[in-house]
């Protein structure tokens, strides 16, 4: 196989901004602006992942260095493109000719490998941008002497400059297998699955644990510190790249996010799915992908709502991300949540099912027609529920596991089998039943594809049997643990629901709040917010004529404070002229505003209080969020996050997501709220935190949400920061 | 070693009540009756493990039976005691002689393992009590033609009768490493985890996991049905099991379940952990349990709680079982929440930071101290934050690993160290690393045990390097997953940190209940609830009367029904007799009641509603329950276990882990409710379900919890049904 003619990208731009530089986040252009959709630099990826010649400048015979791996890797590829060696002392590695430099090649070298001191680097790339190179791949930790992020700007720089590319500094290396470049520290596995990777070491673990499924790596990309070349335009290469049919990706810092989010949702366009492993679960996380590549790490809410809004997936680790890589290969995954478990023994099977409904997974009972054809395959003491039960019947006769498997698949009462327990290890104390083992493993693997529903194996073999090798080489996942087996199954099921959220056009509008109560209810009323009746005043007489034209009950609310409640600057339910007053005259001094909005008082039987709010995330943009209110708003932290602006359904899913969706619809015979007009609220919110980037947040709480409609009682907004003045600065 | 002479359990009865027999379970007896503190049987028990002479009833030479494998296995103890071979055919069988019966042994066995058909099992038995075995182990998946689980009762009485003792039947068998009696199917690796499992494959299965980890088992007892020995008598003598560390156990079908938890009490306090595999957590689950057993799967939270009240640990999944089985055996465990990272490189510090944070871990800052340290040991580009980022340090100088890792326990600002990534697959890309490699293992060895505190590693290596296997070898716990190392250091230092729970002793009381509102109100308020003032009336005049005594407003309720408020069976806040006039009016033809109570009507400002209740569980008899009330109740379903009844300190315990704990602390500024009256009505309502198994459910929804005090708004209970007459029925 060959590597696909790139056809150009629709969504990726030659010209990255150069992380650290003040061009804008995408977001902040309109969205409804035209995305550049050529690719104009196309040839230097081609020099990236299908060099015509390389040279591995530093190579090495010392297999502890560097050099000694890129130039094995090089000449392990010579047979397709000339491998020039590079090094100063001129004497053979690996028993190839060298070269002393860049400068004295015979040929332009397409692409070039670098991997000495930090101090060569800028040296080294400007021979070879003389020399006619195209494509760079710094595997050095930093350039310049001393290092510093300074020079590596400059060096992209000056390699875009070129019309060439660069990938890293302080990155792993390329590795593409239909081309035979081998480009990194050891070797990989081959396979189908696309890495791109802001960790060398995560990747090279990722690899080994795909190889040991049984699976491996079409091509490995290590991002490094993606001084040109980063993750979303990587991620788009393996969309268009034939061999590769999984994605996966691990991402410490998410520089652009929505140009991340586009490339995933063209990924789900093509059909692969992405699995996104990013830290950030903790604290400690962010201190430590600090201090690897200085990269900042997002809030994970807004990054799986990202990634799943785009209909990929994120991993917590590289085994997770494995078993569900290795699952959403399988053959006849198609998803759905119904699954069958066949085991030998009641615990293993029990086990399995407890596993499988942890994960989100059906383990339902089997229809009468299906058991009786069990019946028929088993012994009386067999179990024909679900999870089926074998009682020693693949003891007697190993032919049973097929038997029931098959008979599971073709009767199309569950979307996938779970096989649990002693198969593939009979092997290991009998081996004389190893042939006839292997055979039923493939009558397993030729019943799943048949039936197109997939078959998940766990195993309690230790030992690679030849029955787990006839599964592996057919696309069976194997897991040597249930809990492995059952997430997996229930992710590949996940991927295959995941429905892509679309998101309605919007374009950055003037400036217009300037933080303070006032404008912030103007600007979100504009969006279509209902609000009660107010007005605003500054003395009491101004507040006591207000009321009279609103009507009593009213609210008094002092202007100008950060937390009004907490300063007493609320007064509710006040019903005549004279509480107003009396309110007035204790608020005053207490709060020293010099302003104060006198409002309806407002009250809805059957009423939800929510809370829904915009912010400005540093690399996805805004991002809207709804929540339930109340006085257990903060200990139950019970809120959906999604990219803004939102679409009503969007909005709806989001209000439909909440643990407490249930007191929204009838619960315990409630009348149920208007939820249109709660899904409306939320999405006048979010357009107007997306349309008011001056806003770093915008929230209403509480939105009452009632039987008759949406109301907003209050409105808070902070303005965002000014962009600092100096060029090199990114405000992000 | 040999067998610790065992002294007599103090906990466990000569005669287990059989199973399915009338026998009451033990809570039905006083706690505070004298147990059974003598073990008359012992001898039995010593030919369980270590019998002087065994026979194999069933020896055959096809590897594909069980006669071969308990053959081979008894063989293997030949040197330490006599072994016959039964063998009906009489040939040899593996090159030993056989003998055509047990009546033809030429000495007494000592011990009789049985795998012959089911219609042959009663007569081998027979054939056996006569010539004096004092044990039998029965393979044999049923007994009779056809097999009945009454035969297989007459069966365990007609042993015990003899004053001997059955293990199963379809039990897979016995191992005791020390002894060497290997009376089981394959090979089991040998270690420090005791092993009670009534699902044969699940042993092994835990059994091949354990040796995968360089552990292994120091017995291993097959339950099968349990006829006669049962879990709880297994659970004991592995607490007096010298060789056992850790002891682990698969049960699905818990009994008498307080007999258990005082073995698992037992357990705790000789220090050895317990590690309790457990089903439930699906329906489906149950249904393969009883497809295996007939066993009855007890509610899993019931089981949680007993289990953690008697300080040991449920695990979910046999993979889980066995890292923190290992982890637990690691040098200087001693548990403790705080975690020091190394790893080389950003991505898997961060990831590794995330699982153990997810897993319930701190991984926090170091002290300025100990990161000044690890400077001078590290190069300018490393992190000695936490996570410590060697930053290639370790394939400059492998033994950075050790420097590092010694640094960090010797520091003491941690209480345990993770290593995860690169180390220990040096060695596979590069051999001549491997006893480099291995020498840092054994400085993290030995670093570990100096320091006194655990080491943890995961490593990215697929195959056994040396150097794992001296960590192995050593006892350093090492996984090839990130999530397994997290979780089970996590595990480990739960165990640590459980303190077994004391429960008050009781007595059951003479039934007093009718399940009517008045009786179990009155018998409540005999425990100590408080209720508002009530009188029980059938008229309109005497509810007014009543209503007058009482003083309004008051509330009125119909008797009787099963659910008042949803049958319009209560009116609250009736202000004046007119109001209680109406209202009896329009109550009594809509619910057609005879009884009705006035009550005061009670409003306490700042209260919290709490339910709380009592059932009698199958298994672990009266369990109590509290919950956070009101609307939310059921959808957030926030309640805590404890069996009944409680001591005042367990009352508060359960009360604090309730995820909304907090509301009842001073939530948000709020007065704080009277906590020592909640946990006193949590105290009394526990204590009355406990001795008044008569009611089958006791409820008070809602407790009002309130800054002066906690107050019981209604009551409820169900009667349980009649015991069933029939001797052979078991009510549970």
């Amino acid at each position: 196989m060959t590597v696909t003619p790139e056809p150009a990208p629709p969504l990726l731009s030659a010209r990255q901004p150069r992380s650290g530089a003040a061009a804008p986040p995408s977001w902040l252009r309109s969205e409804s602006a035209p995305h550049p959709v050529a690719f104009p630099v196309r040839e230097p990826l081609r020099a990236l992942f299908d060099p015509r010649s390389v040279a591995v400048v530093g190579a090495s015979d010392n297999p502890q260095k560097w050099g000694y791996w890129l130039a094995r890797g090089a000449l392990a590829g010579q047979h397709r493109r000339q491998v020039y060696l590079v090094n100063r002392r001129g004497a053979t590695v690996l028993g190839s000719r060298t070269w002393p430099s860049l400068a004295e090649l015979p040929q332009e070298p397409e692409l070039v490998v670098v991997a000495t001191p930090p101090g060569s680097v800028r040296g080294e790339v400007e021979q070879g941008l003389t020399a006619g190179a195209r494509c760079f791949v710094v595997i050095t930790a930093g350039v310049g002497e001393p290092a510093s992020p300074r020079d590596e700007l400059d060096l992209a720089e000056l390699v875009r400059a070129h019309g060439a590319r660069l990938l890293g500094p302080n990155c792993m290396g390329v590795v593409d297998d239909a081309t035979a470049l081998q480009l990194c520290w050891g070797a990989v596995p081959a396979g189908q699955v696309g890495l791109i990777s802001q960790s060398g070491n995560l990747a090279l673990e990722i690899g080994r644990l795909l190889g040991r499924a049984g699976q491996g790596l079409s091509r490995l990309v290590s991002l490094g510190n993606q001084r040109d070349i980063d993750a979303a335009e990587m991620l788009q290469s393996l969309v268009e790249h034939e061999r590769t049919r999984v994605i996966a990706a691990y991402v410490e810092d998410f520089r652009d996010g929505r140009r991340l989010a586009r490339a995933l949702a063209c990924a789900r366009a093509a059909g692969k799915p992405v699995l996104l492993l990013a830290p950030g679960r903790s604290a400690a996380s962010g201190r430590a992908a600090q201090s690897h590549t200085g990269a900042l790490v997002s809030s994970l809410e807004v990054v799986d709502a990202a990634v799943a809004e785009a209909g990929a997936l994120r991993l917590d680790t590289a085994g997770a991300l494995v078993d569900a890589a290795v699952t959403l290969l399988a053959p006849g995954m198609r998803g759905g949540g119904r699954v069958a478990v066949v085991a030998d023994g009641g615990g293993q099977g029990a086990l399995a099912a407890d596993a499988l409904a942890a994960a989100g997974m059906s383990v339902p009972p089997l229809r009468e027609l299906t058991m009786s054809r069990l019946r028929g395959l088993l012994p009386a003491a067999a179990g024909v529920t679900n999870p089926v039960d074998l009682a020693g019947a693949g003891e007697s006769d190993i032919g049973s596991y097929a038997a029931v498997v098959n008979a599971l698949l073709t009767a199309q009462d569950t979307d996938a089998v779970v096989l649990s327990g002693y198969f593939g290890d009979y092997a290991t104390g009998s081996p004389q039943l190893a042939d006839a083992e292997a055979a039923v493993a493939d009558a397993l693997a030729a019943a799943s594809a048949d039936a197109a529903r997939p078959v998940v194996v766990h195993s309690m073999a230790t030992t690679e049997t030849p029955a787990l090798r006839v599964l592996r080489r057919r696309g069976i996942p194997v897991f040597d643990r249930i809990e492995h087996a059952a997430s997996a199954i229930a992710r590949a099921a996940r991927w295959t629901a995941l429905a892509p959220v679309e998101r309605p056009k919007f374009a950055v509008a003037p400036p217009a709040g300037d933080g303070g109560y006032e404008r912030t209810r103007e600007l979100l009323a504009g969006y279509g917010l209902s609000f009660p009746a107010a007005r605003f005043v500054a003395d009491a007489d101004h507040a006591a004529a207000a009321a009279a034209g609103i009507g009593y009950p009213v609210v008094l609310k002092a202007m100008g404070l950060a937390h009004k409640t907490e300063a007493q600057g609320v007064a509710l339910n006040l019903r005549d002229e004279a509480a107003l007053r009396a309110a007035f005259a204790a608020m005053r001094p207490r709060t020293r505003s010099a302003a104060f909005a006198v409002e309806a008082m407002v009250r809805r039987p059957g009423s939800v209080e929510l809370i829904m709010g915009v912010r400005q995330d540093a690399s996805f943009g805004p991002v809207a969020i709804v929540g339930i209110g109340g006085i257990t708003a903060e200990l139950l932290a019970d809120t959906a996050v999604g990219l803004a602006p939102l679409t009503r359904d969007r909005a709806h899913q989001m209000l439909g997501s909440l643990r407490q969706a249930p007191l929204l619809t009838g619960w315990r015979g409630a009348e149920p709220i208007d939820l249109a007009a709660a899904a409306d609220a939320l999405v006048a919110i979010a357009r107007a935190g997306a349309e008011h980037p001056e806003y770093s947040e915008l929230e209403v709480n509480p939105v009452l949400a009632h039987p008759g409609g949406a109301i907003a009682l209050d409105a808070h907004g902070v303005l965002s920061a000014p962009p600092a003045a100096e060029a090199g600065t990114d405000r992000r």
